[in-house]
């Protein structure tokens, strides 16, 4: 299986090096602004960079989940496009609200809108093959030929 | 692989589009209690959302891994069901941790069992698969001729 | 896949019976220290407790995932071993943070470095793979060549 996976697992390995760039981070941000774990709260640009991290942990493994069904079901190309593209966002809203909280709304939209395409892309995959599987129906034929 | 494990691929979605349901519900909570980010903390209500929200996201990541292993290495109808099952619990757990710390106590458990069965499934499964492929013992054969 | 994987699911599944014992330990400390949901604030010993299986349940992810990265792509052998270090280290880490905020730290450097070598793995893994895929190049052929 995973010869032919190449291009999401490239996309994978680079969300997780992501991961550790953003908690590298708040391991600075605790120590210049001195909030030693288990402390969460502090100065806000402290709390602005802590958030930040903990909205990016959260919504990994959606972003692994849905990257993965939509290129096993869909299209390997496009949702590794679609994770290179959401990947930079996460990069953009991290930055953003680390400088404040307005500054990640920009690319909070456009990281959430890359991923409701690769969860489209996931439920039109899912959704043919299922097709194929329990009702030997081939949906994508008959609209072809229709 | 893909087309073999289908079942498992629909409740994986469903599972997405579950998540995505209770983030925005926390985003409407945000607005409606004014609780402005990288604030997390607020009336009661919102704490409870919020809360409900993050114990959801918590638990994803295991509900999908414990999912998959359950599927591939026991029996993907069964893990499927069980699947929709844990969404249906954590669906009400959220909608009753919104209206109370009570009201998260009867689905709690509910979706804590279902968890227990997939992680039973999951050790099951892959013990019969170490059996078979590094002692070449087929447990299940063996338990049958006896 | 299953079957050739299973040295991998296996350490899945550890990880998973290792999240449901962190788990339990906060309800536990919440029953002890009575901090009732919604609420994660009291006394020291409860957040470190709280903080210990936040912080393992944030990296959870990211390890389940450079775990089946690497052993995807690099050595199913190597990465399980490197799975059961880092499955180690999180249980010390869980248990130092317990007892001090101080206690956490050289697990957490144990399992930190570990998980750079598994995403090391993954990396080296996933470019050989590139190159074979879309370069036609054998980068390790090449070298043994050289
Ligand atoms: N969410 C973590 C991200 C960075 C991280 O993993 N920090 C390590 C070293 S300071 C840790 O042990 N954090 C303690 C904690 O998460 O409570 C944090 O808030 O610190
Ligand atoms: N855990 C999130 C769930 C919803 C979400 O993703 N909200 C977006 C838009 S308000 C966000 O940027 N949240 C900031 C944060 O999580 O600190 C939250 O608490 O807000
Ligand atoms: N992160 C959880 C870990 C343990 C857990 O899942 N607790 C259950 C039963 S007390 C719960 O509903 N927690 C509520 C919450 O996470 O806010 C916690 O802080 O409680």
């Amino acid at each position: 299986m995973s010869e032919d996976a190449v291009g999401l697992a490239a996309v994978t390995v680079l969300a997780v090096l992501e991961q550790a760039y953003f908690s590298l981070q708040v391991i600075y941000a605790r120590r210049k602004y001195s909030v030693s774990p288990p402390a969460t709260t502090g100065p806000p640009e402290f709390e602005r960079i802590f958030r930040a991290q903990a909205n990016c942990s959260e919504y990994f493994p959606i972003f692994i989940t849905v990257l993965w069904m939509s290129g096993l079901f869909f299209s390997q190309g496009a949702s590794s496009v679609c994770g290179l593209l959401y990947l930079y966002g996460r990069f953009r809203y991290f930055r953003g609200y680390s400088q404040s909280a307005q500054g990640r709304l920009a690319p909070l939209y456009f990281s959430a809108q890359v991923l409701w395409v690769l969860i489209g892309f996931s439920c039109v995959g899912v959704l043919l093959a299922f097709c194929r599987v329990y009702l030997a129906l081939d949906l994508i034929g008959r609209l072809t030929e229709a």
